[in-house]
């Protein structure tokens, strides 16, 4: 069910197998997987996540090209809750490990707040990434465009951006080298630093010679209409003609509720076994969080193996069901004495 | 397009950058993500596979559940034909390793038979498997129940089978063993032989202490309306009464077009890496075809690594595109002289 500031209380003894970090893509196949191995799961959304934003989902075997995130989320949520599983709208602060399950500590409303805190066996962390924007004045404007034909992931949108004018935004030099990949799907690559970092001499002479301006003055703003950006406005006044864009700013990792965790990371990712199992043999970490593509697909298939190999886990420590009224009457020949 | 036999000659000079083997979830998923990387592909597929069966599809995130695999894989060929794909049926007869290229034959029509030759630089093998059913003469009655209520895969429909009266259909001692992973579904399972093997006396005293009647005698048929399975009738005239049924047969691996070409195999699986990519460098395997868990899910994130590996490779191999017409005219300050 829909647990609510007035419901949840119902749910603070019980112990759940799982306790979902994040309902994006990710958590949401892991969750419909374990209600049906009939496991009972929480799933805790903060909201608006990653997917939540994606105007179009192009590449998602089944939905029509096109199909908004959300359309996918919603779909996911209706699925899981006709399933019998629970699914709070919070925000996760702490896990904390206490041996034999985990305190999972929520704070649910952003006015007056209440602090819930829940227990579960398991600990799928499946809260995903965030993408940073270009910071300007007025976000709304970042916005406005963003998800649309502001891009911000290559493997997503690359086809759209084929053969357009394309402003590339990063916030590093290493971020640079996306140019040099871009490049497949379209030439006409204008790099945009906003004067955030020095570029080195040696990737200013890698960008001149492929033909790729480099523009290092602030932007004042996103030009454009109906979410279509045409463009961006300079600080110093110029104005340069865009068809399509690609922020390339790095992401900000939803993981600070697992720090009191000690666990296994390379940067960001939470390094993962082929289950998608982390470094704690009951936390498992699923879709961006971890090492790989950030992909729909991938994490659907993430929350498949995470959930199955909790059945497994669960299953294999259970006492077999035995079917009791057999027990005395099946005969030598293995059938019923009828 | 979709190719036929009329139109498919003109396709016979083109070397496609991929062949795709099978056009189920695996095969689509990889066929839209490489026309998206702007490749070129040739999806072949001879109809009737695995997910083409299933009459409930219910654990794919996005998709109602219920939906009927069909529904899927029409979506899907359709998102694929958008892309400007190139889609045949037909059956593959052989793969030819010829160095730079592989050559496809393909068998085309089941009447007047053509069998052309396509040409490409890699293969995706994602022609996946199919559950053998018990053999009864006639065979329609089998397929009347099978993927209704008389499932082939426990991990799909255990929770639709849930504290059922069950049929366990085997064909060797090792399958009854799924018994006792069934058993955290339903404990009320009935294992039959149809007299197919002989059954241990150690097995025998397992199924026994669990409770789980074993019936040797051959089926008749199975009994029951409207693709809901009811019961089953046995060779002596008796009819036990079922609720569910679970086939666990085995399944055949349609594979034999690759038995020409030197691969690592572990059973009737193909061993491949974290890309899908077999022990031959441009021959990538999917699904059901691969180790590990025979799920949808699964199939499309595979279809999304291969397709993204095989982008890499050709991408790496290929010169980068050039901005021409600034070449000349970008200054020290990387900035095109206007």
């Amino acid at each position: 069910m829909k647990l609510s500031k007035k419901t949840l209380e119902q749910r603070l003894d019980h112990v759940y197998d799982v306790i979902i970090v994040g309902g994006g893509a990710g958590g949401l196949s892991a969750a419909i997987y374990l209600q049906r191995y009939r496991l009972s799961c929480l799933v805790i959304e903060k909201g608006r996540g990653r997917s939540f934003w994606m105007q179009e989902l192009q590449n998602y075997l089944g939905l029509p090209p096109g199909t908004p995130g959300r359309t996918m989320l919603q779909q996911g949520q209706n699925h899981f809750l006709s399933l019998n599983g629970d699914y709070l709208m919070g925000f996760v602060e702490e896990v904390q490990d206490e041996g034999e399950t985990f305190a999972v500590k929520v704070k649910v409303g952003k006015q007056d707040s209440i602090h819930p805190v829940f227990r579960s066996k398991y600990v799928i962390a499946a809260s995903g990434i965030i993408d940073h924007l270009p910071k300007l004045d007025d976000m709304q404007n970042v916005f406005d465009y963003a998800g649309h034909n502001l891009h911000v992931c290559m493997i997503c949108d690359g086809w759209e951006m084929a053969d357009k004018k394309c402003g590339l935004f990063v916030g590093s030099e290493g971020a640079i080298n996306t140019a040099f990949v871009l490049n497949w799907f379209t030439p006409y690559i204008t790099v945009f630093t906003q004067g955030l970092f020095e570029v080195s001499d040696e990737m200013r002479e890698k960008l001149k010679s492929h033909g790729y301006p480099l523009i290092e003055t602030p932007l004042k703003r996103f030009v454009g209409h109906d979410h279509e950006m045409t463009g961006v406005e300079l600080a110093d006044g110029r104005t340069i003609e865009l068809q399509t864009g690609l922020v390339a700013m790095g992401s900000h990792y939803y993981n600070a509720y697992l720090k009191g965790i000690e666990l296994d990371w390379k940067g960001g990712n939470l390094l993962t076994d082929d289950m998608c199992r982390t470094s704690h043999p009951r936390i498992f970490a699923l879709g961006d969080l971890k090492e790989g593509l950030n992909q729909v697909s991938i994490a659907v298939a993430d929350g498949t193996l995470a959930a199955t190999a909790i059945w497994r886990d669960i299953r294999r420590s259970s006492p077999p069901r035995l079917w009791e009224e057999n027990l005395n009457v099946i005969t030598q020949e293995g059938v019923p004495i009828s």
